[in-house]
């Protein structure tokens, strides 16, 4: 962002001639990315590889696409769709080079829900079955794909209502632990929502609040209906997936091909239906037949948009959480730098446009690494395992559990508490947890660390011991301030500097320092061996000392703070200890003033700390001299 | 807080004997303050004094008590009970010793608002006008009074609640302009329920969301119906309280007797009442009889209490908002601790113990400072006046925006949201706002603060000069991290490292300092004058130096933060840039140790900059060593 900037500064430094114009060209080119790169493409170099790893992802999306639709209670060829429009729209506007939009298993299971509670399967027998609308597909069909789409629709809506807000920039609250337990949360429910398949159990659409666990309480009231068949072709399946995609994975650098075994798999899968005509023999659930043809664009039926709320901001949330990670993972790593608000931009724009196109809610997805094409029929327990397999490496991050424990434990605290929203409720609801657990932990951890610094103070020392003599400076602290003063702190900031000073008065140089202790031995000898310690600690009221604050660490203040450094000025002042402030800003300065009436007092700020001590020295320097000329004059 | 901690601890050093017990007698004296001043109260001295003021506040208490029970809907006499139980319970568990608990105007108006709603007038009608209850009152009376003493008591058990989970703890987040900006507007509010006595316009009850601008229109358009004696009463009643209590403040010193003009002024109504029959002659509201005596004790109607559920959370938060602002200001003056649980406990309890007597929501009040007593008749346009004048203390905190925009211009604007806010929707939804809009805000500013100092950096040199050759000093650079390295700012974190590093790299000086630019200009005198800018910004890569970040700064972490340090050390090393951790915090070096695999790398971590400085120095020498003997080799 920086350099994009900076870049814009030469820029219009460079030509002041036309700065509207020139203003609006950078604008189109920051917010139509496909500008930037598409004339700086290189036909020759960069076609021939981008159109083979182009096709190897465009079978792979047909492949995911289909299942997803499935995962969306949607049918299988509104999938197909969904590959197409919203990968070209994000080509266009989306900044995340390496990112594959597209059908993705989160917003799809998001979207069923809406899909189900709007267009129940019992309302499939009261509806006419009259094959009569665009793409030959039942009214029933037509009515789910609707409410799909409205989900996108105004999922696509909120994302780019968040884009034109600006709210790309409050991206960092979705840290990196938030993110992770969440897709690990949705990926387990995905898992949970492919269980019927895989032990072929027919079963009612279970979702809402702790709906995780009534769908395993079914699967186990309903053990004895297992299709061992289903049961059988499920886990061949994903044996057969984990294993090749393994070897894929570790052979990819010597044999350079990648074996395409989910197109292998649905191959075998739609042969042996075809052959075994396996829907009528083992009763194991089929998809059925892809119509052909690209549909005329429609617009979705906005009078569901009022009941889709929930859900299109759940896919707004949750796909561009999911999304973000994923472009700024791989800009990461190929060194680029991904806008939070285009990224807004170009996934919301992808579901509004593609939501005219009967297409299930988009985002980019993770699990895309190598895929296949196939039409035609094929048995929805391979699909199955494919979504599942699919998910290893949002279910895989597991292991960042292991990694947050030994980093930080709090962060391994919200990843599991996120998780256990996500896996109660819903992964919207696990995000906004995580999200606001993480802003009050942070918060709360503010407002308890410290405040000051006593460190930059010994080394102060060492440099104004060759300035001044060591008895003026026992009685001057220089303590920094190195937080912001805000509500936050400033409680804390006064309760850390009182201590300090009470530790200091107590016997001069009581620090945590060894060697002080030792030095200042010969002059507390009277007392016993304890005497660094708690004990001995009434100040010394007559005695005069001065305090040295420097501000230069107090990056930014409110209100709160700035009473609180008067208060603390209020209450050095009744105890006989000066105070100055070094590197205060402008504002503070005017700030304190206002707030303490400070106008009447002798000057207490100054530019530097050696200003501040060198006024020390001569405030001392003319008081001894005043002291002299009095003696004398007795 | 730290002070009793501190007591606790010696006590508990010098009785090991016998812990358990002390802890349990520990524990009371925190939950019961009365145990602690009960035992030191000295009869002689203090009772006398106490006595007076005890009698002026009980004098005004009940004269406000009769006032913010018509406020709160409900009949007058509750107000009295409401000005007896709260205070005798506060005693006991509160801890402001300056802070008069009883019926407070914010709380009895959001009361008020359930009371309106669940007992419309409408229902007096309906019900049998049997005045066959307690306390001679009819049936409606007593169903208005149920809903109030169901809030208090919902709003209490919130409290308390809210005292166990120790959320005392998080008082920090009511800010002084948030507290300030919902006091007045609820003041705002106030003010416009007495508009009606004012003006002696008979208006049906109104409020909701907005409400505050419909009763403005309502009275606009019933501009015709206004009493003419009422507003006449209503002007004199509000001139003498004013001015008479403005000379009360003025001269209070000089003839040390406050004149009860609230007292004065109810009298005469009174007897204007009485004598002229004022309810017949002119068509004024009047309050009617009082009722003798004290109810046995009953429980509130526990049948309601999911009704009020919304009141009872803006009476439990705004009450404790408004109090803790109260108690925290006396214990400011007055040099002693207020617990912030402890609050919680004390008005809690107030409210459930007095629900059970038939009182309205208590808090404690600012409005108190002398008053009066009066039973019999009075007009209710004089209470109105009374209640408006009580409330000038919160009304005068318009003041406060002056303050806040030349302290803080992001506080100014806090405080006028959220009096807006306030004034919108009610109190509850002001404070929400204003709680969440800070901490917003703070987020905001935290993630954008400046995390670096290189004037630390300056200041070391100083030191190090002495030691080492300068050659060897000008490709070091120490930067100390004064911030916290959590999500917020870690992004901020290397861009503004990265930032540092290329301006140093550019011309190894180039500082914001002009004396340096100068020191420089022989060097690069071949450039243009502007060679101290941001031309020529080339690092010299094949350069080697070295960075030191001090870390005594960073008091807390995440992982965010650890693996954008480590991604800053990985960056460094492909610039060729020897990166020296000083003052890691154990966990930081555990941290960063797993995070980025640094196990095999060589020691990085230091106990403080010297001794990284000498580790560079040592190395350098080394290498000079080595380069010589394979110079001599040759």
């Amino acid at each position: 962002m920086t350099g994009t900037k900076r870049k814009k500064k030469n820029v219009l430094w460079s030509r002041m001639k036309n700065p509207h114009c020139e203003d609006l060209k950078q604008w189109g080119r920051r917010r139509l990315p496909v500008l930037e790169w598409a004339l700086h493409y290189n036909l020759k170099e960069d076609l021939p590889p981008d159109t083979v790893s182009g096709i190897m992802l465009a079978v792979q999306q047909v492949t995911q696409g289909l299942a997803f639709a499935i995962l969306s209670s949607v049918h299988p060829v509104f999938g197909l769709y969904g590959s197409l429009f919203p990968v070209i729209t994000y080509a266009i506007f989306g900044m995340g080079r390496h990112v594959a939009t597209g059908t993705f298993a989160l917003t799809s299971l998001i979207s069923a829900n809406a899909v189900e509670r709007l267009v129940p399967p019992s309302s499939q027998n009261q509806t006419a079955q009259s094959n009569t609308s665009v793409l030959g597909l039942s009214d029933f069909e037509m009515q789910r794909i609707g409410v799909a789409a409205a989900v996108s629709f105004l999922g696509g809506v909120i994302q780019v209502a968040m884009c034109v807000v600006q709210l790309g920039r409050a991206t960092f609250l979705l840290t990196e632990p938030v993110i992770s337990a969440m897709t690990t949360g949705a990926a387990t429910h995905v898992v949970t929502s492919q269980v019927k398949y895989f032990l072929g159990i027919k079963m009612p659409y279970i979702s809402g609040p702790l709906g995780f666990f009534y769908i395993y309480i079914y699967v186990f009231e309903n053990i004895q209906s297992v299709q061992l068949e289903a049961l059988l072709l499920s886990l061949v399946s994903i044996v057969v997936l984990v294993l090749v995609k393994e070897l894929n994975e570790r052979f990819k650098r010597k044999i350079k091909v990648i074996l395409p075994i989910d197109l292998v798999l649905i191959i075998a899968a739609s042969f042996a239906c075809y052959y075994t005509n396996m829907e009528n023999t083992y009763g194991l659930e089929v998809v059925g037949h892809i119509p052909k043809g690209i549909p005329s664009p429609q617009a979705p039926p906005m009078n569901v948009l009022s009941a889709v709320i929930t859900e299109a901001f759940g896919v707004a949330l949750v796909g561009y959480a999911a999304s973000l990670a994923l472009a700024q993972g791989s800009a990461k790593k190929f060194k680029y730098a991904v806008d939070d608000n285009q990224e807004l931009l170009a996934h919301g724009l992808s579901n509004v446009i593609s939501s005219f196109f009967f297409c299930i809610p988009s985002a980019a997805a993770m699990g895309r690494t190598a895929g296949l094409y196939s039409t035609g029929a094929k048995t929805q327990c391979v699909l199955a395992s494919i979504i599942v397999v699919g998910l290893k490496g949002m279910l895989i991050q597991f292991r960042d559990l292991k990694k947050y424990w030994n980093v930080d434990k709090i962060d391994w605290g919200i990843w599991v508490s996120t998780y256990i929203f996500t896996i109660c409720f819903a992964a919207n609801v696990g995000l906004l947890f995580g999200v606001v657990c993480t802003v009050a932990i942070v918060i709360g951890r503010l407002s308890r660390a410290k405040t000051l610094s006593i460190k930059n103070m010994k080394e102060m020392e060492f440099k104004v011991k060759t300035e001044m003599d060591g008895e003026t400076l026992q009685q001057v602290k220089i303590i920094s301030i190195n937080q912001p003063l805000v509500f936050l702190n400033a409680k804390k900031f006064h309760t850390d500097l009182m201590n300090i000073l009470q530790k200091e008065n107590a016997s001069n140089q009581q620090l945590d320092d060894t060697s002080k202790c030792e030095r200042n031995t010969l002059l507390i000898s009277l007392s016993n061996g304890s005497s660094c310690n708690e004990e001995a600690s009434q100040p010394h009221s007559n005695e005069e000392c001065s305090l040295i604050l420097d501000c230069s660490g107090l990056t930014f203040f409110d209100s709160s703070g700035v009473s609180m450094l008067v208060e603390v000025y209020m209450d050095c002042k009744s105890k006989n200890v000066d105070v100055f402030l070094a590197h205060c800003t402008a504002s503070l300065v005017k700030a304190m003033k206002y707030c303490g009436n400070l106008d009447s007092e002798k000057p207490f700020f100054f530019k530097s700390v050696p200003a501040a001590l060198s006024n020390i020295h001569s405030n001392k320097v003319r008081q001894n001299l005043s002291k002299l000329s009095d003696q004398s004059e007795v």
